[in-house]
């Protein structure tokens, strides 16, 4: 018996005509700092996508071809989220945080021919251009000053003039097959080239479906949402395009990462749900905490990216009434991979086991446990092994560059195709998991498994302790043994063996450390994570002084 | 530039074991009247459904077969939903309201060979067996005497027995290309022969995603659903594979359709949302006005099935705080169309006359209006035409019968694919839909059209009226006149003149039927809609007592 459905692709095609259509007055708000934001509706921002993809096609963007955008999150972004996949083309975003020399490798990697820049961003960019001999056209949104580029290969233009005059009602937009390429972004590996994902009309369709779902991120046309994580970094999470779906209005941070202009956006545009972080909410708790502000309106606080501190959550409940939702995901995971909404029928307090954990992965991410042999392991709680996942949004390959075909390595996709992501947890009957560390972190002490995160989050919890590290460092005895680097809050004089009286009470014996070091702060990578690497290789040069307890 | 994600098709083997395992102990309950519900969690109906399939694989049912259900709304149907499309077999739900003869037409035209059957509809299926060759086993679920097969050529089995002693962990499910057929269900169609829908998985999953979504039904681990609508009208709406998706808890109303235990499985069961179509929630509002019971469990009641009269949905508000929800859909739509939540920022009473529409599509389901010369009419809320709608859950063919290609009927398609839903009406710019009439009910009155369901909305807002139906009836001098035909409430004796006056206020003079007739009750077809057809043979036949009022 053949299906008599209609065969009808999933495209982002799709989405900016329905959320320029169906919910127009939808509105993406920009914050400009000072000063009246920037508001767009949802249907003017269908018209300038429009406009601009006229624009680029004027420009020669063919399709398939990567389009980089070097952008904060703002109206022009999402015209650009909306307008460069719809035409066919390739939305590559930038990570601006990334080192110079590697945000130059993705672009010549990609092949970038034309590069759409925030103003703010053209200091960063122009001393990369004389090594990126691809880039034939900038295209500057917002205020900036061009003379910085002056004397440089590409073709400048003002992305005002460049999208005014083409017609903003209509453009013969291809048909697109939906496993067709629709952006791209390089995961901010910490070792090695950054790899590329390539995401599909598909993933980024199916994956936008599910950010709306109440389990996920819940959104609405009445709800408004503050993507705070970058639309750098894994498409914002999908937030773009997910409220442009939903009819979801948007406000957007532009540059203004900082604590205290979050807390006064928040104050003022009276978001509903906002996500980043960590490292961002540890921003804006000591900011709340210094100076209250109105923060009613938020029903959700999702954080992501790296383990949120539970003391963190537990302090914003308890100080500010924001409920925290930890999520888990990655570059390659779209990133949806799981959210930690407790299970129904629990009360607050029975909750907080369940929302310590990475959560339940939605019914589109399918998960399996990897032991050290190889073997799947069962969804126990205890049993601790590598996360491998599939599903339609997480990817099986990545970029080769341009005119290669996708690599698939060995350590990062298993034979059959399941991407292991790296991170070695355990899951619950009912399915949260609970990631313990990463495999790469995990300290191999005498044949058992230390976790550096639990070590981590219970340092954290010390009243004292404003962030912690632990790493892997090498024992002659034991292989290997955790070394605490810690930041203590201003003024404090804590002493390690108190720090490791109070781990004492938390973990089993042999867990803790016996090194201790104090450090100004922990290293973090382009995207706020805990870069232990340098830690380690601070540790291997001797640069830590270094405490070692009897 | 290629993609990089996994293809990982979208099916409901997926959903299967993503709610068995990871929400393994949300729980479906089946009412039984007396005593207590059966209770099963979300495992047990996993575990169940495996050894389901492999007792139809014994029986021999091969991939695209059907397997026919003539069940009522609970845990066997729900595990025949998940295992039969698992199998790679095509689950087709048979209507017992239809015709005797329609019901027998659907088996041979889908010809199934084995039929699943609740045991009180054996005395239903029995008759119709002598005429259905194709049908070689017949499984009865729960109890049901089963002497009323004896002598009939097919094989009767227990379902419990058939299933027992097969493994409930494991089935070698086979690979599944996405498009497949999973689903068969046929429209009940007032004119002509049924018109078979087949389903894909890839249909199934999208709009159980759409179904979970909070634009929608909103389902989530903590909801429990209580779908009214029968699993044998458009799959329940999607609810049971959605719920087993999201996780969401399902009660089941088995036979228990009638408005007192209705009533009595809400107050004791506490779902949290329910749907059904309006003449459901026509006998629940008169009992809960005639019987108070706690409904406060219930967030949201949804209506679908035929337009909802305002009338209705205010009492409920009103008299037991019951908030009704509309939505629109038909079988071609798998069914979800339009969901009628008010936009952001409106006031609960602003929120009426968005409420009253059709509601706005989401993002999967494109539409446009078509003219009576074959336009595209614009979204203006006053121009209005044909509905088409487009999207991956939308049929574009109906089955041709075992062996034979899908029909595609050109009053049913469009040349370039899309749905002709046979619903006219009006979009506003914000994308509500209102749905004045069925293409065929609209009344041509000397060129303009008049909506029968307009005149009957108003009529049954009426204190005094019960129900109305208006039809178009023949007329010398305009071409078509329409004829209202009224139910009183009992004990009322208002007249037509009076009647008359009310609708005076609310339409156009020249819209005000001449020719009215009482009537004991509106015909209706086997899903509760108002039967039209047979309201105008009945007046062409002179069985209607008509006055006609000067």
């Amino acid at each position: 018996m053949q299906s008599t459905m209609q065969d009808v692709p999933l495209t982002v095609t799709r989405i900016l005509a329905h959320g320029a259509k169906v919910h127009g007055s939808a509105q993406v708000t920009t914050w400009t700092g000072e000063g009246e934001p920037q508001r767009r509706t949802f249907a003017a921002v269908g018209g300038r996508a429009t406009q601009l993809a006229h624009a680029l096609r004027a420009l020669g963007v063919a399709e398939g071809e990567p389009v980089g955008t070097l952008m904060w999150n703002n109206g022009d972004h999402l015209e650009a989220y909306l307008a460069v996949p719809s035409m066919g083309a390739v939305l590559h975003t930038l990570n601006l945080r990334l080192p110079p020399e590697q945000l130059a490798y993705i672009v010549r990697h990609a092949a970038d021919r034309v590069v759409i820049v925030s103003g703010s961003l053209l200091p960063l960019l122009a001393p990369l251009l004389p090594h990126l001999d691809c880039v034939e056209h900038v295209i500057v949104s917002g205020a900036g000053d061009t003379s910085v580029l002056d004397g440089l290969h590409p073709r400048v233009h003002r992305y005002e003039q460049l999208i005014a005059g083409h017609p903003a009602d209509h453009y013969a937009w291809p048909a697109i097959d939906e496993r067709q390429a629709a952006a791209l972004c390089y995961t901010s590996g910490t070792t090695g080239d950054p790899k590329g994902v390539v995401y599909s009309h598909r993933s980024i369709y199916l994956h936008a479906m599910e950010v709306c779902n109440p389990a996920s991120f819940g959104l609405t046309p009445a709800e408004t949402c503050l993507p705070v994580v970058p639309m750098f970094h894994v498409n914002a999470w999908g937030l773009p395009h997910a409220a442009f779906m939903a009819g979801t209005s948007l406000l957007m941070p532009d540059r203004f990462l900082q604590p205290a202009p979050l807390a006064e956006m928040i104050e003022s545009e009276r978001p509903t749900v906002t996500a980043g972080v960590p490292t961002i909410w540890q921003g804006l708790l000591a900011e709340l905490d210094a100076k209250p502000r109105d923060m009613t309106s938020l029903r959700t606080v999702v954080s992501g990216g790296s383990a949120c501190p539970p003391a963190l959550m537990k302090a914003f409940e308890e100080r500010h009434g924001l409920n925290v939702v930890q999520a888990w995901g990655m570059t390659e995971t779209s990133p949806l991979g799981s959210v930690a909404y407790p299970p129904a029928g629990v009360g607050p307090e029975e909750a907080w086991p369940y929302r310590v954990t990475q959560g339940r992965m939605p019914c589109s991410v399918e998960a399996r446990l990897i032991g050290p042999g190889g073997e799947v392991l069962p969804w126990d709680g205890t049993s601790a092994g590598e996360l491998e996942v599939r599903g339609p949004w997480i990817a099986g390959a990545y970029h080769g560059g341009a005119g290669s075909e996708p690599e698939r390595p060995e350590d990062k996709f298993s034979p059959d195709g399941w991407l292991r992501t790296g991170d070695v947890g355990t899951i619950t009957s009912d399915g949260f998991l609970t990631l313990t560390d990463r495999a790469k972190d995990v300290i191999k002490s005498g044949g058992e498994w230390i976790s550096s995160v639990e070590l981590e989050n219970h340092l954290m919890a010390h009243p004292e302790v404003a962030e912690a590290a632990v790493v892997a460092v090498p024992d002659d005895k034991w292989g290997e043994r955790p070394l605490a680097a810690v930041v203590l809050r201003d003024g404090s004089s804590v002493d390690y063996e108190s720090l490791r009286a109070f781990l004492g009470e938390r973990v089993a014996r042999w867990q803790l450390p016996e090194r201790w070091a104090l450090i100004p702060a922990v290293p973090k990578t382009s995207v706020g994570k805990f870069d232990k690497k340098v830690l380690r290789r601070q540790y291997a040069d001797g640069e830590l002084v270094v405490t070692t307890l009897g």
